[in-house]
């Protein structure tokens, strides 16, 4: 080990300090990089921390400062950026054991949270007051809510209910130098100096670590339908969705999935549906639900849909399996055919359409098959390119078609990240997207407030030639060079 | 003056720099500051510019702060807590003659304006494609969209529709030191590297100055019924209005005015009404108003209201004309019996019925009369602590009960200033509020992405014994003494 960690030991105690090679191993990847033929490769850490309270976690970050060791939070290991690989060796902190519901205000709509709570534990809790927490991510099943602050997640119903960031309403967090701050409020809408909450969620864990939220909850809807159409091409089903969204029709859900994607999840689910594109719907109201499908009816009812079927909430799982078990279909459709790193994607919805079949089109003509799905509603694709993982000259071929969604993608005003964060994989895009003026104030804004780049170095920040870490470089005691 | 301003009149030329006396008392003061007996005072800048572009705003900011001379911006002047007042002298950037509308993309619900476009003319550009601004704050009328940014806005409907923040999807923004950043996306999602986007929404000038922002709009409801309810006394009305939010009813607006306000404001109208606590209440609806409102209808019933009228759209101007008028009989009232600063706390919606109660004992116990009222469905409540202005005395005891509601506020959860912003009045609850590891990494910030203080020095951070500057001691170029 590159440094001493007996100042781990002093502070936590032997159980929540491992440096054994199973925690470490762990440790060292999430979802998008435990693929061996994935770059960039996991990174071990030196060592990972088990903090169980707000003061563990400031003792780990206050001791690894003053030592210049780098510190990576890690939850559930769910992200698909390689967000938490602790790409400078160091000190994994793994917050998972600091799981407890503090609070729960049901007449403030509002639950306290430690950051290893996972996303079932908060339904359950809010449902008991009839209440439910709208943002959660496809993953949100298995990921904490540290880890959907940290990665700014959004999902399925963000296209009528907003991202995780819009039902945050108050963080505890501790900066890299030990100190806590509160940043937000726990009134529903403030003007109170800058706002520290919004710059901190969607950070992945750069500027702090998450350790209490304040999130807001809603009152489950008293209405809920689910329908899924059926399309003849990609074209009807695409310009369906924008139409739509265009004439306001108020969907809680609204996910296309391709011809492909298709085939690959009917494969899978063994249904017996055709291999077209389809788009899934939900509908959520407390009154007047059956005019507001009615109105989507008649929009989608002019491009031409193949079929268009309704499902009461109880029977809607079955109308909406083709879409839920995807992901799972495409990880597992073909040994000798596997997804490169999920492309991620939004764009303008007016953009929708043409970058869907931009990314088919670039597909076919580099040979590469390229399922698109996502949360149409919002404008985002999730793609994934699909390559042989022992043909190298495949796999160049592969990156240089998922490059090209994503520059396409920037080019019409959207973004190279709906909802994965930028992690280590997507950092060569942030002045494409921002512009070198944009990325040199968040590196002021990180130097300002973790100046000797402890918390997760290596991420959001395009690589340097020689690799060099974002230093203030007149941070006193120590020696950055 | 204090320095030699030729390098304004170079890059902006003679009709853009004025050093003229009324010009420089125009931008003294805000709405807050230009009552005499108000502290603090208005304070005259040494010149006002008017840029008209992008590239003249950075070439007054990158001479400015070269110069080390303040930048203070000013738009319509309509904040209420000395937000644009130049305190420490300096250039007054005046932002009104940029007031173009660049684009419009109703299939994006997006439209592209200056910051000296005023909110009626965002609702008519809108309204020519069915769309709407739904966030815009009770003075919409007569302010400014980049002043409505800067400080962070919101309104009436932010009950249903949130704040100005949520609107915003992207901004340009000049730092101090010149430079052009884009913040957000025109996705509607984006998870890519920092929210700088949120951050600069809200400071106040004190980070940037908005030179464009991209908008979100939003379709017109389909269906819009008012309502005014009149209660016989506070605690009914304050219990209703908690109750009305906490079972989720769906209201667009509900505004709460106490029976002090109702008599100022029932005086100023002639209007026949009694002078008791009343809700004002608004819904919007594509389907089910009626259910809606019914629903609402039998929340309320249960807390003894002395009378319910509704209202269909073209006549809820009548219904309203108590709320609406009430900022301006404040005013105008008594000319012995003025109102001192706007208060505007916001507490979680379980604090507000107290918190009113808090306001009101407060007041008895200093022989004060304090008219409060405001967006209820926040949390948020307006108050104003009458005072004859010439008795120094009752100006103090005013200041005293002005000051025991924001820290009531505060301690139960709250925050000092719902949505007029920190500004000079506030700066002393900061650290109350945000704790002083809070304030202290807003500090970092502004040092980080502004050394030198240009921008709008003496807002938001509490003032030092010595009136020091937030200054970053290590930049270099100028004597920061």
């Amino acid at each position: 080990m590159a440094f001493d960690h007996t100042f781990l030991v002093d502070a936590l105690g032997e159980e929540q300090v491992s440096t054994g090679e199973s925690a470490r191993e762990e440790h060292s990847a999430d979802w998008a990089t435990d693929a061996e033929w994935v770059t960039p490769e996991p990174v071990l850490p030196d060592v990972v921390v088990y903090p169980t309270t707000t003061e563990e976690v400031a003792a780990v970050l206050a001791g690894a400062t003053e030592r210049d060791v780098p510190v990576t939070p890690y939850a559930a290991g769910t992200s698909l950026e390689g967000n938490p690989v602790p790409a400078h060796g160091g000190i994994s902190m793994n917050l998972t054991r600091m799981d407890e519901v503090l609070d729960v205000r049901p007449g403030d709509f509002q639950i306290d949270v430690e950051p290893g709570v996972m996303g079932p534990t908060i339904e359950e809790v809010a449902g008991k007051h009839g209440l439910s927490f709208p943002p959660l991510p496809s993953s949100g099943d298995i990921s904490t809510i540290g880890g959907m602050i940290a990665n700014g997640a959004s999902g399925m119903q963000t296209v009528k209910y907003g991202e995780v960031a819009d039902w945050v309403l108050e963080l505890e967090v501790v900066l890299a130098d030990g100190s806590v701050i509160t940043a937000g409020s726990k009134a529903v809408k403030t003007s109170s100096g800058y706002n520290l909450r919004d710059l901190l969620v969607g950070s992945e864990g750069t500027l702090g670590v998450v350790t209490r939220a304040t999130l807001e909850l809603a009152g489950r809807p008293r209405q809920i339908k689910g329908g899924r159409v059926i399309f003849s091409n990609l074209a009807d089903a695409s310009a369906a969705v924008t139409d739509v969204v265009q004439s306001g029709v108020d969907v809680a859900k609204i996910e296309l999935i391709d011809a492909e994607s298709a085939r690959i999840s009917n494969a899978y689910t063994g249904a017996d549906l055709p291999d077209a594109p389809m788009v899934f719907l939900e509908f959520h109201a407390d009154h007047g639900i059956d005019e507001e499908v009615a109105f989507c009816q008649s929009i989608v009812e002019s491009h031409d849909p193949v079929a268009f079927e309704l499902a009461p909430e109880e029977r809607m799982d079955d109308l909406w399996e083709a879409r839920k078990d995807l992901a799972f279909a495409l990880a597992t459709y073909d040994p000798e055919m596997r997804p490169l790193h999920p492309g991620d994607v939004t764009v303008p919805i007016s953009e929708y359409g043409p970058l869907m079949e931009y990314a088919k089109s670039v597909g076919e003509e580099y040979g590469l098959m390229v399922p698109c799905f996502g949360h149409a509603g919002d404008g985002n694709i999730h793609y994934s390119v699909m390559v042989d993982p022992d043909d190298e000259e495949e796999l160049a071929r592969g990156e240089e078609v998922y490059a090209a969604i994503v520059e396409r993608a920037i080019e019409v005003g959207g973004t190279a990240t709906g909802e994965h964060g930028i992690g280590q994989g997507k950092r060569e895009y942030m002045v494409a997207e921002h512009g070198e003026a944009s990325v040199e104030a968040m590196r002021r804004i990180k130097r300002a407030l973790d100046p000797t780049d402890t918390l997760n170095p290596g991420k959001i920040f395009p690589e340097t030639a020689d690799g060099e870490r974002v230093r203030d470089r007149t941070a006193t005691g120590n020696d950055l060079s």
